[in-house]
């Protein structure tokens, strides 16, 4: 079967510029406030790392300079981490949330449903991953504008950090119709790309403070403002709510339609599929020549108003459309395969990778965010 | 077998707590110089990170303060890194080293040889991973005063960043005599405990300018100075020395012997062996009752002055005693699996992983490290 083709017969040249990220540059943004002292600057004050060497995803506070303009070395700067949560409770626990989306097209949609979360925004740090493609540097101009306006504007809007890397591999099909995306063969390159993208976002935004991790992609422009909380709430390792699309249907129509067929229960069809294949080969869901019988939470959901939001649900793989990760699933070692594990890649196999590690996935068949509409050709995503 | 014990079957709160890092506390030294300026300072100052919320690997530069005091926004702050590489020449190159150690017990010896390490310290952060334990609390408090020395002393001796990180959960083995430490059985919990202590150190720790990851273990007391820039020398995405101990034998004269076993080639034998293993089991190396057959590069040194120390072999599996890796293949996902991964763990999990995005591992048989000759009893590592 043509899912058999082996990742050892990739050129390995492929591989190999792959792996070789060029961060292409990276900045982080702080902007200490310029109005009188209020109550948030004092909680930005005092939740601030007070040394200059604190990882890129917390906040610095100046020190004020002594006055003879003396320069002495700084002292052992101890942060006493003890106390660092990651509860159901993360806004009173002051818990840091890293939000990391790997971003080949920016929506002005996805920043203004960014900027309308209501998670403290002091508590946030982003991290953007860019495809260094021509489309990738058009992202990057348009989050870089969204980026100053926001990081200028209201106190309260501003995120504690923010990061921007670039890649330094094309993206592995060029041609991304939306029929040609969806292609088995095709469906490998790409979710082993993303993996790869995502991993390296990961490996080096993750700091000792982190308490969450939201992934969340570029194209979802639209979620409940209480997203990370409603999602903490929960109190699980990692969850992940419904991705439902809005769209037009043939009656003219307001309606929604599943998007992401990532979340699912395993079936013992799936089970026995696997243990037949060959180590390098995938099972992937959506293939009508591969029937999986596995229960996917886009086929779930309950979309009426008086639907039980609350519903949680066990899952074996997940989607990253949106994803609330523990950092201590990912600091364990919880990352995303770019090759076949457990016959899974990608988020379905970090799912799988974590439940290894001792940690398990859930979703909430009944609660929902939302890509944007009507994707223009080339946005570089759709049903995975 | 007794191998057949099921991560699955271990109490799940272990693994949770396995997984639940309080990190003690954390922190970063910087010593700008007090001494008048010189060349060195001002390559410090060249080099280093111009925004104070650059990752805890990169120096920090502090901004001369506006003679009015008056606080503005900062600029948004551009890294070019594109210029980043991980080359055979990295000291020309400037190319910055993390040094990475899970420190169970704190040796002079040991700090003294990474003292004598001649890559320049200013290109150098440290990592360090402490069990939260009473032997952990005093190699804490060893590290700190060694630290505190160094980091006031001489300008050329100090490192760029330290991290300390102290990990919350207990080490798996309790009695550490040596024969009891190496039963296979316990080999598991040790060696998965082992993984997820680098792991917490590796995600929180790498930055996005990272160019190499020195993994060294706490006991390594004996190197070339010139370690890193020999490892680097061979350009390989990941290298290993051999790892020799000195002792005294028989004939009580001064004599060495092999003594990290993790570093191979493998063998049809083993893979015969794997093959016939559930997915659960683990082939661990240096067990009677487990012949692998496979070509253990310590058994295959050349000891003789006249050895050819540049020599290199391809490798299935590393120890890490001392180990070189280019960080885009940690950026890529390559970490230390706790768990059986092609019935390997740790690092050499970490070798098969890296192999499968596409990363070959190699070693250098006639190069060697050294680990304390007369390892004091609960030292917390051994022949693995």
């Amino acid at each position: 079967m043509s899912m058999s083709r082996s990742l050892r017969r990739t050129n390995p040249i492929t591989l190999v510029l792959a792996g070789l990220l060029a961060f292409g540059f990276l900045f982080f943004l702080l902007s200490p406030s310029s109005d009188k002292p209020t109550s948030l600057a004092q909680q930005k004050h005092d939740s601030a790392a007070s040394h200059p060497l604190s990882p890129p995803t917390s906040p610095f506070r100046k020190q004020t300079p002594k006055p003879n303009g003396q320069r002495t070395p700084p002292p052992v700067v101890h942060y006493h981490l003890n106390n660092l949560t990651t509860s159901s409770d993360p806004v009173s626990n002051r818990e840091t949330v890293l939000i990391l989306t790997p971003l080949a097209r920016f929506y002005d949609s996805y920043w203004e449903n960014l900027l309308r979360l209501t998670y403290p925004h002091e508590l946030i740090a982003l991290g953007f991953i860019i495809p260094k493609t021509r489309e990738g540097n058009a992202a990057t101009t348009a989050l870089q504008a969204a980026i100053a306006q926001t990081q200028s504007g209201p106190e309260r809007q501003r995120f504690a950090s923010i990061t921007i890397e670039r890649q330094d591999f094309d993206p592995p099909i060029h041609n991304q119709d939306e029929a040609e995306r969806h292609k088995m063969e095709n469906q490998r390159a790409r979710r082993a790309s993303m993996a790869r993208a995502r991993n390296s976002l990961l490996f080096t935004t993750l700091g000792p403070a982190t308490a969450w991790v939201l992934w969340l992609d570029a194209d979802i422009v639209e979620s409940p403002p209480t997203l990370i909380q409603d999602l903490a709430a929960h109190d699980k390792p990692i969850i992940v709510p419904n991705c439902y699309q809005r769209y037009v249907n043939e009656d003219r129509e307001a309606d929604v339609r599943p998007y992401d067929f990532n979340s699912w229960q395993d079936s013992t069809t799936a089970q026995n599929l696997a243990a037949k294949m060959g180590p390098d080969e995938l099972l992937l869901e959506g293939y009508a020549g591969l029937a999986t019988y596995r229960t996917l939470m886009a086929q779930i959901a309950d979309t009426t108003p008086e639907r039980d939001q609350g519903m949680v649900i066990p899952l074996d793989g997940v989607g990253g459309t949106a994803l609330l990760v523990r950092a201590e699933v990912h600091r364990d070692g919880a990352m995303f395969p770019p090759f076949p594990f457990y016959h899974l890649i990608e988020t379905e196999g970090f799912a799988k990778m974590a439940r290894r590690l001792g940690w398990h996935s859930w979703g909430l068949p009944n609660y929902f965010v939302s890509p944007q509409s009507l994707p223009p050709k080339g946005d570089g995503r759709g049903l995975e």
